[in-house]
């Protein structure tokens, strides 16, 4: 269990690493959305964006589309995607079922599944599984389109090297073609640097991620359990390496005044707005109308080339290990499409809720 | 919609600030649990820790238990705990049907609700129905204290003051006893310092939360999506006021390299711990038996004694409020119980799924 | 667990036959919707056709409603709907603790619930829960005939002897009226005959009950497993009794031919139409339009005034009990307004989901 | 959404009839069970008794296992099982795109979905959906199995030939044998004989199917509302063609006084047992440790080689259609499969939530 997500939009998730191949079952997706396997792999390309600090592991994540889209369009009956597994070198893994890796899943995942769990290249706590969810999202995004909603995410930090403040503009068309996914191409170039350097020493660097979604009506959102930013906190913690998730002012907004942080209302070109936005767009767990802004933190790659301490689960006793293998040296650029995939999966079933995306497309 | 939580104890919110009254119905507890009405009333004045920046409100938040439990005993039927509300003066919210409170979900929960939500002291947006949520949490931790489990929260900022690293010990007795919920006694003192200060300002603070849950097991969470830190971030998200959510080193981990963010493994006293913790306690999304830290980020109080710019719905042009009522300075302390319910019932749905908590007690 | 029902339109019951009281949370009820005490209380008076067979408890059935109704409307929060327990003679059921009764749930609920479970009057397994389903049902009937649909059942069989069939007018009409709740009152005078009868023996009698729903709209069900005929199956076995489920011609199809079975589509009137109705108004879990028609079997009244061979559970011997106590010599007339609130909740669902029932009404 | 069905053992359908292929997504499986393709390709195939009356459509339904298995046990992560289509012809439903076949969901399924749906071979409407659904069941057969749970399902009607009714042996072994899974081979012999009757006159024949399980402790099932006999009657209206789900003496029960259909209480060997068994081993929605007896009520195919009146969808006027191409006169005895599958997937997740069937396997 706990491999869905979504009340009338639902994802489900399955597949691991190193076996067969991954994929999701997308259910609830209106009928009459004109989908090809082209843009669903444009999309997931976009887990791939440059070489810095990315493994050389070729994956062109073709996708498979196995039901739910007939003649160009979806039919409204549940579709599953799948992505076959290629190029898998499992012999690095061998020792990891005795000796858990720092930082990874390994321990916890042995406990919870008995040892049975497929441990190879991390099986199901892979970062290869959002591979089939940013499929999924392609798709949600499509749906968002049809009314002119929009996501998008980009890094804001990483290694600790914060980008400047970037407008709409620049996130959507900057960071869109920057390799590392910032809009702010002056901190970008020493964030480049740094991972270089970083990798150098057989280390690795986390980051910031900055989801924000644009056009979104007030009044999405299901209080008090069921509310957005609830449903979007709960999405994203989904990404492998996340720790954090803080909307609009966020942590930030524990040190402020209320009169500082409490965003003032205004009418504007006739509509109502908030002149700032720290709520980041949602209040009471119910859209405002004002872009949603989200952020992620996520830690560094726990894989990383140095000898660490760890334990030998069968001798119970201490030990080191070093992971071999191919691993990133900074994760944090391919996971902004997840950071999309994950928001634009979650606002869609929102809006399917509050009948804004029809069940049926005209 | 929306107001369920939980997926093997489930728990169902319903009540408005100023109707009959709030309550819950608690679905899922296992049979045979002791209850008995002082218990948990006790355990819902947690939510009123002391004096200090809270509203005069006189509410003994007396509870009623019209279900569920038989012979002082659960009897594995829905427990439904209602407390009546009493004491209320709707007279200082009529202007806010067209004038929405900054900060507040005036203006969200009209244009969800089409406007016939009720609006009276923020009607289901009032910290008022976090009460029998602290109610059900007190089964809930009587639930996990079979097993050993304890929850604990405590406050570690408030407006811009910080708190020093506690050790549970600090947290279990000294924050339990300070009125603001501080494990640090000297941190405190400045904190309330500076509440009575913002207090005759007529402004507000935020702050963080720290919650802590020790003696989980290795091994709860269901990964990917139903995942122990996603679903206590849904949970967490449920409270008023609270925009973000960390584990363990949280955001801070995005500035750290992997080789100090790894927590290395050791056998100490036949057991696998790590030697830090800044994956606060999960892995995965599954436990690692170490504690569970999460952190959440509370922003100031949205009601502030000062004229602030609003809009008149009606008449589509700004204006200006003032809200009036009673309200907190900071509402923090109070929110530290609310933490705790969550968590609570979070865990134990977890540890229920897990088959660690029977659904018979014997 | 497993005390809700419903996906967008969600009822929690909660309650036992001689605790404090019984009622449900209704939640995701559209905003807007007029609701008063005094209708609902009416709806719920249907539970009380007469006096023919049914016991002497005087239960008004008063009604609180304790949230979510705000200057006579819904407001979008979950309603909670209330009514008290009175006038309840526990002492009748003191030794059903260790002997079972024969067809009672008994003996599985304290197997289930390991013998914690609120045995007098059956608990939660009375028929006295059902008393805010229909509640809620009212409420859920008024969704409805927003929209046109209408919900009606009537008795088709008691004890053997079977009713005519009756066109919709008559059920409409004639069978609101009766006390039992059958159309065809010439059959109606030989079940209250027989009932009398019966009674005078001490013994009980089942029936079958037959529920229509009218100018449903082609389209509504989510096939493959939240399909109409599925979802509507499984809130009719939630009614205390119950034994099958069938739906147009039911059983009697696997004796038809394809030839026979297979409904003839026509135009009439403009509008898709079939010229018989043996799928009773589902095809493939999705309505077509026509009639919607489901039938159940209400097995006797288990409590019966014979001595009855059962066994003493905690000395493990067989014995004999005879049930004392008040009970109904035949429950279904009295179930009726049941089987129409379990139809009424479920169908409102699919509206909702479907998009006809707005989730704001204007 | 709606294609789900299961709360901790979750399975996940999706594919069409003449798409690319027909699978599930398996989620709550615990980990350690061991699984070959061998054993579930075998399960499959009985959704292939024999040929009486069965289409000549060559489908050997092997089975790919995508993911969740590793070194041939389960691991704990969702099981993906794909069966890829083949041997389509799709030309003969051209013309159903407007003209729906009376006793399809042709139709019901155009207005849900637009007409986006995919038509050809019924798409997600037909049969051939089932064979996953079969291939997943046999891992809940497995599951069962562990704890000595046995299903089993026979045909006890054809048309209106009754078979005798049948004890435990003769349906373990002569149904399972029989190509049409009755037990009565006389019966068998004479539905036999009219199924080759039936199908020479170009028209079809339903029947009914009783399925059984044994050794289910006492204690199964969550009333009020996911209690065990509504689950399973929701399970069993997700297979097409079904139209009545009755469990014990269920319609007949109505029938019936209350000293006749109450079940008495006797001590045998050590255990409590009923005498007679008219409840079908469910009361109160929980499992009473009789064993379940659950009847499903099969319409006749509504696919028959003769001209029936319809209707043309677009130019909104009667005609009549002939069906082409390959369907089964009786489709009752492959339907024995799918009842066996859909109630062990039922009652294992009743296993699993009563803790009765541990997460890990060890």
């Amino acid at each position: 269990m706990g491999n869905s997500l979504g009340k009338l939009l639902t994802v489900t998730s399955f597949g691991e690493s190193h076996g067969r191949g991954v994929g999701v079952v997308l259910d609830g997706c209106p009928a009459g959305l004109p989908v090809t396997v082209t843009e669903i792999e444009r999309e997931a390309s976009r887990r791939w964006p440059g070489q810095a600090g990315a493994t050389a592991r070729a994956e062109p994540d073709k996708v498979e589309i196995l039901s739910g889209v007939f003649q160009g369009r979806t039919t409204g009956a549940p579709i599953c995607l799948l992505t076959w597994n290629r190029d898998v070198d499992s012999g690095a893994y061998r020792e990891l079922v005795t000796m858990p890796r720092p930082g990874h899943a390994d321990y916890t995942a042995r406990v919870r599944y008995g040892g049975f769990n497929d441990f190879r290249g991390g099986g199901r706590f892979s970062g290869r599984i959002t591979a089939p969810l940013v499929m999924a999202g392609a798709i949600a995004r499509k749906l968002l389109g049809l009314k002119g909603m929009e996501i998008m995410a980009h890094v804001t930090e990483i290694g600790g090297i914060k980008a400047r403040p970037a407008d709409i503009a620049a996130i959507r068309e900057q960071a869109g073609q920057d390799p590392l996914r910032c809009a702010d191409l002056e901190a970008a170039a020493r964030m480049l640097e740094l991972i270089s350097r970083t990798g150098q020493a057989a280390d690795s660097l986390g980051g910031v991620i900055e989801g924000v979604a644009l056009n979104l009506p007030a009044g999405l959102g299901e209080p008090v359990f069921d509310n957005l930013d609830g449903e979007l906190a709960k999405a994203l913690f989904a990404i492998p390496a996340v720790k954090g998730v803080e909307f609009g002012a966020g942590f930030a907004a524990a040190g402020m005044k209320g009169s500082e942080n409490n965003d003032p209302y205004a009418i504007s070109g006739g509509k109502v707005v908030t002149l700032t936005n720290n709520a980041g767009g949602v209040l009471g767990g119910i859209s405002s109308g004002m872009p949603l802004v989200v952020r992620v933190a996520v830690k560094p790659t726990p894989s990383i080339g140095r000898e660490q301490p760890t334990v030998d689960l069968e001798k119970r006793e201490n030990t080191v290990i070093t992971v071999r293998g191919r691993h990133d040296t900074c994760i944090v650029p391919r996971a902004v499409a997840v950071v999309e995939a994950m928001m634009a999966l979650t606002i869609s079933d929102f809006a399917l809720r509050a009948g804004i995306i029809p069940r049926v497309l005209t």
